[in-house]
């Protein structure tokens, strides 16, 4: 029996886990689960998964369930109880499936144990890939990654080398401007921005993906998991989302992954690996589906995606600063205080005035996500 | 050094692969080559690779240029000849690359000596699969596919477990006559039927491609490589002929390898694996392909993939019968003697009334191949 340790269950991510932990109930049971402040469904999740332990981020949200807490289950608050869940309570696996900067920690604290790392949190490799990439090797731990993306990059390269991988292929739905002009950002709402055509997801990564930067995230995800340089990593647009990703190999011969665009996928097999095992998830269809279609990403009209393969190759704390940038600016347009279009404005200044460190720590990495922030809030 | 004994090198996949042998020269030399009757190109192949044995099948052609080889190197001549050279020279990969069911019995003889295999030649595993897989174990020899399809299911299944499939999917390109109505068939010319939009090959396996035994004979030989029941084996159109083939897994995940379709690839796939060596043949660019089509194919218009898929479920000689009925009768257009759409009538006339041998030995195997030839030749 697997124990899981879920960082983040309320989310799109972490539902989707413990949905596929049901259906692994005779290998798989949950050791713990965190939340923010959704504290109705995490009850909802304690009665049908009996965590041994379980973490609300909002103090305020916690205190108001503290009561009803089943016996056996331990409850923890804040940031000090994500880290101190992390490091003390007993599991084999860590679904690192919290958005944002704030899942770094508690996840350096699973691989500083060695532990298999099921990765959907992005900004832990691209924030702090070098160091996360060095205490994996340090501690024996692994990462599985989690992102469609990743996952299939990491499936076509089972039983490959990755020294004869010749580059990376990254599969982008386009997001739901795909077919917008540059123009129609200065006038996008929130509205049109969080509506996907092809992924149910939490707001924040959809309006990445109206943006683009998901995939830049991506790109330097990519990066640290599989050791390439950017010049090897390529994004195509594939609005039907049915090949998750590519690898094209120093042959010319290319892999890729296929499935519906369903998280459940990867997440099991990250659960699972190396094993394969038999589930109940719909099947792709490709006669039905009928057309896979193919083009190149326009870099001027998404220059989200720009700004990240640049931080990539600038390095240092770059990468941290265009996401915490990103992390604020895409907040600010979610409560309509900015237009569409100054997210990448923001992102820029951002890269352009907190300084790099080129060679970081984690101090300086938290510090230069903190300045950034606060940058990036006193801007307007 | 590895010498490589190349079985019909002045066919289509002969020549691909002495192209291959050149640019790996470094690593591989040519052990010996045979050919049917094509002496001139023979003769060129010789000065440039320097073989210690040729074989030419044709007596009066054998003939004709016994002066004309070069010392160091010799010459046999017919069935005995290719018997020999399979069973004397030295080599480590035997290239199978001769059309039709007289590959049999050479690549026979390179199984009981335990080499590598790269089989191009679909009929050893067709007409023989049961005794050539025990006799690959037995020998510790090793199949590598040369079939731009089945060197996809490889290369899909490097790192994986046969037991985590779920389905292997054959991509077909539906050949020149994908789009026409099955009353065409009438009146198709062999010209019409030569002219395939993708793959330049030999005439016998174009014609099976117009009529998709091609893909009947793939599907059979998937069935012997993989080891999987033909339930578990599907055909799907893709007529741009860039996904090769995929795997389907018991997770719902597909793999699927793609590249332009240029038997290269698979053959020097064939020849380096486990390696992957770095060459500078095209690239696949997908953007600029656009789309990927697929659809399922019409079993009432093209009966002899029905057909294959009949006889793998029958077994025992029912594919011998209508592998050896379908080279007559292609024959047989490709003379003018027979429309274009008596192919499949007289590989069902051969399947209705010559006898099966339900637990076949190569004996029997021969003798099922001779009696179905002398059938269809005297149905007309």
């Amino acid at each position: 029996m697997k124990k899981v340790f879920v960082l983040g269950s309320t989310g799109s991510i972490g539902v989707n886990c413990l949905n596929v932990i049901s259906n692994l109930k005779y290998d798989f049971e949950v050791a713990g689960l965190t939340v923010n402040s959704n504290t109705q469904l995490l009850l909802e999740q304690i009665r049908e998964f009996n965590p041994k332990v379980v973490v609300v981020r909002d103090e305020s949200a916690a205190k108001k369930i503290s009561g009803k807490i089943p016996k056996g289950c331990e409850l923890l608050i804040g940031e000090d109880g994500l880290i101190k869940a992390a490091v003390e309570t007993e599991y084999d696996i860590f679904m690192g499936a919290m958005v944002g900067f704030a899942g770094l920690a508690p996840t350096l604290e699973a691989i500083k144990r060695g532990k298999r790392i099921a990765l959907a949190n992005k900004e832990t490799l691209v924030v702090a890939g070098e160091i996360v990439t060095k205490l994996v090797l340090e501690n024996s731990a692994e990462i599985i990654p989690v992102d469609s993306e990743h996952s299939a990059i990491y499936q076509c390269l089972v039983g490959e080398n990755l020294e004869v991988v010749e580059k990376l292929i990254l599969t982008a739905s386009g997001g739901p401007f795909r077919d917008k002009d540059k123009s129609f950002f200065e006038t996008a709402t929130v509205d049109e921005a969080l509506n996907h055509p092809n992924w149910k997801m939490g707001s924040k990564i959809t309006i990445d993906s109206a943006t683009m930067m998901n995939k830049g995230l991506e790109v330097i995800e990519a990066h640290w998991l599989f050791g390439l340089p950017a010049e090897k990593i390529e994004v195509v647009i594939h609005p039907q989302s049915i090949i998750h990703s590519m690898v094209q190999f120093v042959d010319g011969s290319i892999k890729a992954q296929l499935g519906l665009p369903d998280m459940k996928l990867p997440i099991q097999y990250a659960l699972t690996f190396p094993e394969r095992v038999r589930n109940n998830f719909d099947r792709t269809d490709l006669p039905a589906i009928g057309s896979l279609t193919f083009y190149e990403p326009d870099l001027n009209k998404f220059e989200c995606l720009k700004l990240a393969f640049d931080a990539l190759n600038t390095g240092g704390t770059a990468p941290c600063i265009l996401n915490a940038a990103n992390e604020v600016a895409v907040s600010k347009f979610l409560l309509k205080e900015i237009k569409f279009s100054h997210i990448p404005l923001l992102i820029n200044k951002a890269l352009d005035k907190v300084e790099n460190n080129l060679s970081p720590n984690l101090g300086t990495i938290f510090e230069c996500d903190k300045v950034t922030r606060e940058y990036v809030n006193q801007i307007i």
